[in-house]
């Protein structure tokens, strides 16, 4: 059995919703120790947290810098920090372990603002350090093998690429009323400019890019707030013009009722058409054009290499969110501890995981839709270089 | 029983598509007699059509102006024309019908022109005729009790209203190849602006309305040619501002693969959510926020009283497409007869079928896109007066 | 135009059910004209139900022995003759009009008793009579695909052979309350010694075996009764042994809340496996063995000949029960002219339409399982010579 | 955080499939330490299987005896033995681990015949011991609250309960071509007196038993082997009378095209009925009679209690397979540490954990269906005392 790779974790203390989901997806293989954390900026919260998922006290920090240097010394130290926190300290949090040669990994949005997120890109580069972004949908096997179809020209031409997220937690004033998770998320000074689109936006369209193998190029974008009173917007219309020829649409909200989690992803070519739903995500279906549409099932007949690589279950055994996720940390630990034992890493492998690069993108995009939403009317430039 | 309605139809000759929809539809209730035609506006194929379908040789014309001037002199003379040609011609046959008192049953989109719209909604008042435009989906059971639902406050107030109309039967150059149905409908010279949007936007958007009872406000437009050398564009992804406060998207596609006539509408309100697919026409998803997702069935429990107005058969006996088009014939026989005997034409029976207006604000909606569209970049106003 | 086929109706009176869903059946495609009626044993009844489907007065019946030989004499008398009864009444009716030459359009059962069948059957072949049962789940276009495809080997070697209609209207004791659909299925003397089974359960029979090819040649029935008091059955659980090695179940219940008309079948062999569902009556699931499964749609890419021969509507506007019924009535009135004229039946045309033998292997099935159940534990001989 | 339980695994090695799935599932929650093994009883692949694992070699044992025997004796020793062998080595696996007071958690079936089902039952009572077995279906969310909305009467008086489990791996003779799972399932000496129930029929019997709360008074079984030469069935048709009034039905097959785990229970009452599905395990289907369908899903609007316990994520990030199997194992875990340190265990969280009799009840349910398939017709007595 290979070295499990050792991990510290930044927010994700009791109450906490995503920290919790990291710490499933990153045991459900064992490939990962989380040795150490800074679970919580209130030093009690820390200390008990760390207690009741096992860190030791002495590993257990009440301030992320003083971890990454303690952590950065010691020979049996971190060798990459996951972070769960806020979406703006993302950045100020990365960078002081990017800069102690300790390896990233982030939950999404990489960062509220562009200039973070390009500092983020030079960063991760200069110090030569492997930085994930959890944009964790990529995870599915089916998602993985939809890119697979689409990169080897079963589609054709691309025309058409959609994606949506469409929630119902938001649809009553919640935010107002104190609950925590919607406070943070729609309060400009933790979210950033838009709500919608960095809590669920930016998964639409990652979904969307990574499958299609397009990237944004221009984006005019509709957000408004259905909330009487909120602070940021709560749903997104956006047209694309993505690289290549295709158009589509990345629409996400948060009140729509009828709607708990409901990500999915359109792609038309010229030759056949794909859908998957987060919903159903153990299927896939394909229809080539004049061609009966063809239900694909993980692990069953036509099920393509690199979605039998990621599964674990047999087909119609469904395998879900937490896999999909688990998957992702699997590669991350694979190309992590290659990289810090100076082995190649496999670049097929690492072309499944979403980089600083994605993340930064998909910045780049929330801030052309606001840009565009903004300005009342205006297609807005929507590449990152 | 009642007297039949005695109606002439203007195209529908052999060959044709929506003809012959037309004439299932008017048939299934037996509420409607077809006496008359001007089938083709090739003499020999018209009186081939007529014979086939039993109208006396006398009563087939070659020419449709003819047939309004004889029928309206005939004492047994029919009572509206129905009309299924190409789109531009609508408006020049309707105005001799108008014109000689025959009241007017006219496929979608009202034309090709927003002056011609605009033309025939002032005759049509002008005389006092009744106007039907076929906007057939407003025919269906379910699509009548989401109206009613919206109507009374079951969803509370309107915040997003999308509809899509997704087709694939375009994604290959046919028209290039000499399928008619094809040809037509992208022929600038017949089809009008946009061959996607007067083919099947205008359903689109008139059933988000139809549901919705909101009118657009502005519309912004991408409308583009997937395939190259089409002479008009086959995908439209269309922003909208509905009155009131709600936002949206009309997509409409003829080239994605896997959808042969996916047309479907989603309202959300503060109170609830509603969804209906024309691919399962008989079913409503309901969604109380906070509560389970509802599925109401035609004839089922939780049925409306409209919606079993116009069903024939019990739930989950399957009515369709045809029975949705004769709801429309049916109720437009009995407005028209009703006015034609001076009785009052109860209204909220008649606000259940689209008129003239209706068809008009279909027109002003394309054009709107269109202009947008070509602006490049830019909301324009789609307010029908 | 073919000369429309003169028909007579016996039942089917105001407040009936079944008769009225035969009208509009027979008249959706104009083959057909219902001139003559006995629609009801209540002379008052008879005429004024007569005068509102516009039956002349002096064609109105108060007997159907009267209408039976006065119509034989006409020299526009009915060619054929409709009966839309109770179940105890379709043989003693339809005995008459076959002695006098009348064709035979029945619903089913074919009757209550096996002795009646077996005489149905050897006059209707006497007399050189056309004699159709309309169990007409068999006029479902994709129904048709299905037995096409079996019939062409698609499936290989058959081995299961499943059907079920499962419904929930007499989960409460509506019977005993006096609801009159209720009241004669349930009562011995009108609906004979299964109500399930002759109601809904001959239909799932009929449906396994027109698909699939098999007869039934031994059945083992659990049949019960879920409501206390109800005279009859209204629950029945059957394991069947097919000719050939197929083995499968009927299933039939009247009192399973959230299935109003669930009809469906599921036929496995050792190449493929097919399933239809009357609730998504346009799709076929067809699964080849090592394959994905595929979903067939009528009008669409993969549709048979046979399935494009009966469908009105391009793919994706739907046909439903009423259409299905329709295909029968067209293809009845097809051959019965045919026959009438002297003229040769298309063999395959005459077996997609069930005949009075097929009416009595539902017969003699109903009996089988009655004389299983009865036995308290015995496999049961079914096949109906 | 509590102490983690202390397994040891039998069974499991290297190519072994479910093996790796108790490990996954009970790595999930970590409350489990998988600390020794006799993974194999190949002592070679033992050692490497064990290794790959991180089982140390000390205890890593070539003979399920002597582990126990060891394992026993240390301090540290396993607290519970996991078995995850082929059928026929259940029995006589967990006897000598009950008598060293290791407590068992065993795959299903419990055993191959009755009466090594019943010596368990015996012993386990006798040394007063936890004794699992791992029908893992009980742990999906969904199943925990259908059979809390049945207990707690919301379906009214149970009438009928139905549950099959259809598969297609077996369509074709891979037992026969050396398939390793093939080859030892369909194996009278290692699977037991029938295939595909031992295999996969007491899944679905388990369901529906565990969902309606009711037990299999008399069976009537029709097992057949569709695949030439196979020396076991592999399919069963299944007529069951339960406790109650309820019928039903249990379908079990291995040779169904488009079927790959395709699990399903229905269960109706006179007040209500509901479904689930295995391939769609978030949801359940609920309809009220009179009353609109609801899709109840898990951890969203109309989420039970329990449901919302052994929940991880929220509302349509779905789980699946490996989630809910976790569920079984962490309940495991904490009734058998709280037997273990002498505490009550809480009544109702037991309740949830299928134990010895639960499986000795799905081996008298396979004998029951055996005696009566081979006695040629006839009801069989299905109740475990």
């Amino acid at each position: 059995m290979r070295q499990r790779l050792r991990v510290g974790m930044v927010g994700g203390g009791r109450n906490a919703f995503i920290g919790a989901v990291h710490r499933l997806a990153m045991r459900l293989d064992d490939q990962i120790a989380l040795v150490a954390g800074a679970l919580s900026s209130d030093p009690e919260n820390a200390a008990v947290s760390a207690a009741e998922i096992g860190i030791v006290p002495e590993r257990s920090y009440a301030d992320y810098r003083e971890m990454a240097r303690v952590e950065a010394m010691r020979s049996d130290g971190i060798e990459a920090v996951v972070i769960v926190t806020p979406n703006h300290l993302h950045a100020p949090i990365a960078t002081p372990f990017l800069e102690a040669g300790i390896d990233v990994i982030c939950d999404k949005p990489l960062s509220t603002t562009l200039t973070d997120a390009e500092a983020l890109v030079s960063l991760a580069r200069a110090k030569n350090r492997k930085f994930v972004v959890t944009l964790n949908n990529t995870g599915y096997a089916m998602v993985r093998q939809a890119r697979e179809m689409v990169a080897a020209g079963e589609l054709g031409r691309i025309v058409a690429v959609h994606a949506a997220y469409i929630q119902d937690w938001l649809t009553l004033p919640i935010d107002a009323e104190g609950q925590k998770q919607a406070e943070w998320r729609t309060d400009p000074a933790r979210a950033g400019q838009s709500a919608v689109l960095a809590d669920i936006g930016v998964h639409a369209f990652n979904l969307a890019s990574f499958v299609s193998g397009c990237q944004a190029e221009q984006v005019f974008a509709d957000l408004f707030t259905a909330v009487p009173g909120r602070r940021l917007d709560d749903n997104a219309h956006v047209l694309v013009r993505w690289t290549g020829e295709a158009r589509g649409t990345i629409l996400a909200s948060q009140t729509s009722p009828g709607h708990y989690n409901d990500l999915s992803v359109r792609i038309y070519g010229d030759k056949a058409g794909l859908e998957w739903s987060g919903l159903r995500p153990e299927e896939l279906r394909f229809s080539r054009h004049g061609e009966e549409t063809r239900t694909l099932v993980r692990g069953g007949h036509g099920a393509s290499e690199e979605s039998r690589r990621v599964s674990r279950m047999p087909a119609a055994h469904p395998e879900g969110y937490i896999e999909a996720f688990a998957n992702l940390y699997r590669d991350a630990a694979d190309i992590i501890r290659a990289h810090r034992a100076g082995e190649a890493v496999d670049a097929a492998r690492a072309a499944q995981v979403p980089d600083v690069v994605d993340g930064a993108r998909g910045v780049k995009f929330v801030a052309a839709a606001v840009a565009s939403s903004s300005a009342g009317g205006a297609w807005a430039p929507a590449l990152f270089p």
